[in-house]
């Protein structure tokens, strides 16, 4: 397959593309799709308001249309979807988000779904994420580690934390299946597999998953009427 | 009351900003608060995609930023709402969007709400924000004039396809009340009421009404946790 | 303007209507409405139950015909909103309830809305109240003071635990925004914003400020057909 | 059994009473609960506005006092269930309204439930019944006869439209069963069945059904706390 | 009444099937319909899976044909409802399923419905047939006592777990009826009644009242299209 | 990969078999898993009941049960997905049913998905499953072709009938993307998307990409608690 999927991240640290690029490496395979992972130059360092969200979708559309000849599939690595349906009326390939793929993949492994957020904050932001789609009924939880940028990258405070909140979310609120709210996290996801026993979804694999479906199938996108 | 209701018509259209203007003048009074209204600059002609609802809103969250210090709220004046919740984390000032506050506003004068909108393309946005806004089973329908903007300009061909698309959510879809699914419609608000024989909502009116009742009432906004 | 709008607290309890009536200074100006508040002599001394707010529908929708001339609007000042519905058919005049308005304005302000009820045993009144506005999702919970009258008039009793309802409401709930369930509880509404640092929305001032948009709008009401 | 069921028809006319009576037949047994039909004297002749279902009430509950000692149950024979929840505040025993357990009885009996009502200005008032009962997703339609009481009683005029008003139902709405949205239509019941192959509820019928089970088995009303 | 209601019990513990009839004494009378209970030969010793409550549906089907000419209405007397769809395709009579009947008469008792499940297992079962209902919104919360078989049929052990747990329904999320979520806990209806001061439903005993109803209404049951 | 994706056909007709097979050739990949297309023996000619859905599952799970050591996910065929919850108790790999993967893979193309069915019988079915999914406020409609088998296969006739259901979804539905609700009608997929400028989705191709997915990422079943 010549055509590539375009995983873009929506902030601007290359860092965070690399966990991600790494995260995808077992959709990789010979005769597959490329899968090259894009970082937003302009983009804020990371998403963390509906402000940044936004503020990325201008040069976000911008991006797909400068690689719209070489993708078959665009992939927007953010939790909170940015310009999801602005990409998808800017490009005639498919386009997923991370948090709409993590969360209906999710919907095939387990009854209830629970979402580990980095942030209180991104909690409403994802509800309205969630009504919008309307699969409401089916969200357990959405929790939040509530770790700055430096705890989190420190594992000795971010993993104590991880176990502890997917914890609550399957004793306390019934998830059957976790995802996690942001896509810099699936390193951690095997682990916080075993350590629950329960599946854990990264969503930037989810999308990609998609992406790579759609790309066989040859999946048109709607057309805007 | 020396604060003032800033409305921003976000596409960078002047006969709209004035339309919207004018509609809102039997909101005025002597004592009540000054009601001015902007044009963005950096919008599209009009808001037609979401692509262009979502580009408008880095340089309107910058408009409010600039004019924060006189203004006592804040009214965004398209149907999309875009960027309603990221003004809301760039100003500690109530902030309204159109289409939450004329559809609420509906919700007080009949049991099902009609929508008219100008095109067919914007109804799936409606119904995301809709279904975000979580009052779905109150929605009758939303139906499109189908009508370009020089055919919306021309009453001879506007006038009887309202009276025609607002027959139809009255009489097919059961609607009790119609919002106007747009900032520019207001002119034809009372026409429209005595043609169909049901109440109209021209929702930058709505809003602007809500924002006065929040100035006078001193509503804070909800804190960013 | 010459029209009056006509607040109805369909209780009999004058104190009441009072403290109602003191809660919309903030919505008088001089070339506004004026906004005249009424007791209903027939009400029982407070809408404790499902019966007291059924009961008081008949006397509510008489002094509505009585009063019909010189109104431009009325507003049902009881957070069961008892005879909405009978007094929009007795009246070409807008009306509006306070749970109504209250809650509806609410959720222009935070996403997810609490309730702060005098009383448990109104909240399953209040969940079937919600569900027929069809506004379920954006609720975030709804818990009782559990004080009788005399309890609630003793502020040294009634002021923690507004705080503490408030704050389970905030903390446990995810409530971003707080109403009143009750009429007369304006006088806590600052206090409690401060404490809380969240929104507080008291539904009768929130109806009158529907109303006054209405009577300025010159909104029509729904025929009945 | 020396408990009585008594049917209380909350408008005053006699022969809706009997009517009512009549369809009971079929659930009267010698060992089981008399079932007793009561004309509320201070209702109005058809319940056909919010209002009037709103002002029978009281005097509902007043009957329901008086004759609380020989009953076992109540039923309120309205399809606008006026009253009912103040019904049981007012009485230990179980109260059913008809227009609830037509409803949910129906819902054993087919996916999607059709209802035929008398007059359209009924169907925003059933709609509010419906949402605040939880269950709009299984309801297909409601459409209206329109018809008068005159008309009504003409069964040249109102058979063939019942007819055709449970055909649109069964095959424009998909509905799999039909309620008679009325409590004085059950004549019409067997003959609708066989018109339409459908099975047709009369909601009378089945809220005294459900009243002889909660006899039988004692059932205790929730307690309002 | 010469037709019989047959109440199949689709596990193969015959102690159970006993348990089930004792319980529904309450219901039969001289004139009534012979309410005869029958023991699923072919089916496991409990329904605790998924895979239990689908692989009874076979040899239900068929235990249903050979019964047909005697049966007038048929209850499925398990809380999964295993085969009740296929069941309803099988027989031209009115078929009722436990979880259906109970959930459905528990609405008439209070506006929240607790469920006491003996298995945690059972729940996500449970969430997708609430949901298959179109009653979500009015289900409190499902608790499981989580005994297995000889546990549970040592009241010393299972009777304060099901106080415990009823309360816990009651207290922390707002029931205002219980519905026994397994056939067989009739036993201790009115025992849990007392202690908890709610109402409690038996599924079994629901179902049958109902299908005495359709029996003496001769409902018809919905024909496959 | 070593591990086989086992695709079940329920239904005992090995030409349907086949032609899921040959719709899942886009699917393979020399380095990609095996995918097995298995015929159920003991299944009915086609699944067109309910009945016919709940007989195959419980040879279903012992075909699963016969194959799990050399598979690494299932598909169940069938788009009333017959068994899947029982499925994903039987074996510890991923299970994915074509409706539930069709469905949710279709919301990621378009805001309102249509459904093509073959015979009106399976709508009430398909509504349920729907509703248990919670998926329903993204459904825009379900329509049968109405077709037997012998027309189905006859293209002249089942052809123009797919056009006219598919346009019927799209113009009076609103429907953005469709989902062929049968295992074998793939090869009309992209000239029913060509005549109606659609996507179209085949259910077992979606569900096959999500195993695919599945089974490269190495999820993990939920564990039955």
């Amino acid at each position: 397959m010549t055509e590539a999927i375009l995983v873009i991240n929506p902030n601007s640290t290359a860092a965070c593309t690399e966990a991600i690029d790494q995260a995808l490496d077992p959709l990789r395979a010979p005769d597959g799709p490329e899968i090259d992972c894009l970082t937003l130059a302009e983009g804020p360092p990371g998403v963390e308001t509906q402000r940044h969200a936004d503020q990325v979708i201008a040069p976000l559309c911008r991006l797909i249309e400068r690689h719209d000849n070489r993708a078959g599939a665009f992939v927007i690595a953010c939790f909170s979807d940015p310009g999801l349906h602005a990409a998808r009326e800017t490009t005639a390939k498919p386009v997923l988000g991370i948090a709409e793929s993590g969360l209906l993949t999710a919907m095939t492994l387990g009854e209830r779904v629970g979402i580990v957020s980095i942030l209180g904050a991104a909690i409403p932001r994802h509800r309205r994420l969630i009504r919008a789609l309307g699969i409401e009924s089916r969200i357990a939880g959405d929790l939040a580690l509530g770790l700055g940028v430096v705890a989190l990258a420190d594992e000795a405070r971010s993993w104590p934390r991880l176990v502890e909140v997917g914890a609550a979310l399957r004793d306390e609120h019934g998830a059957e299946v976790l995802v996690l709210g942001c896509a810099g996290m699936a390193r951690f996801r095997r682990r916080l597999e075993d350590a629950l026993d329960l599946p854990v979804i990264d969503p930037s694999q989810a999308a990609v998953g998609m992406a790579i479906s759609a790309l066989r199938l040859g999946y048109r996108a709607a057309v805007q009427r």
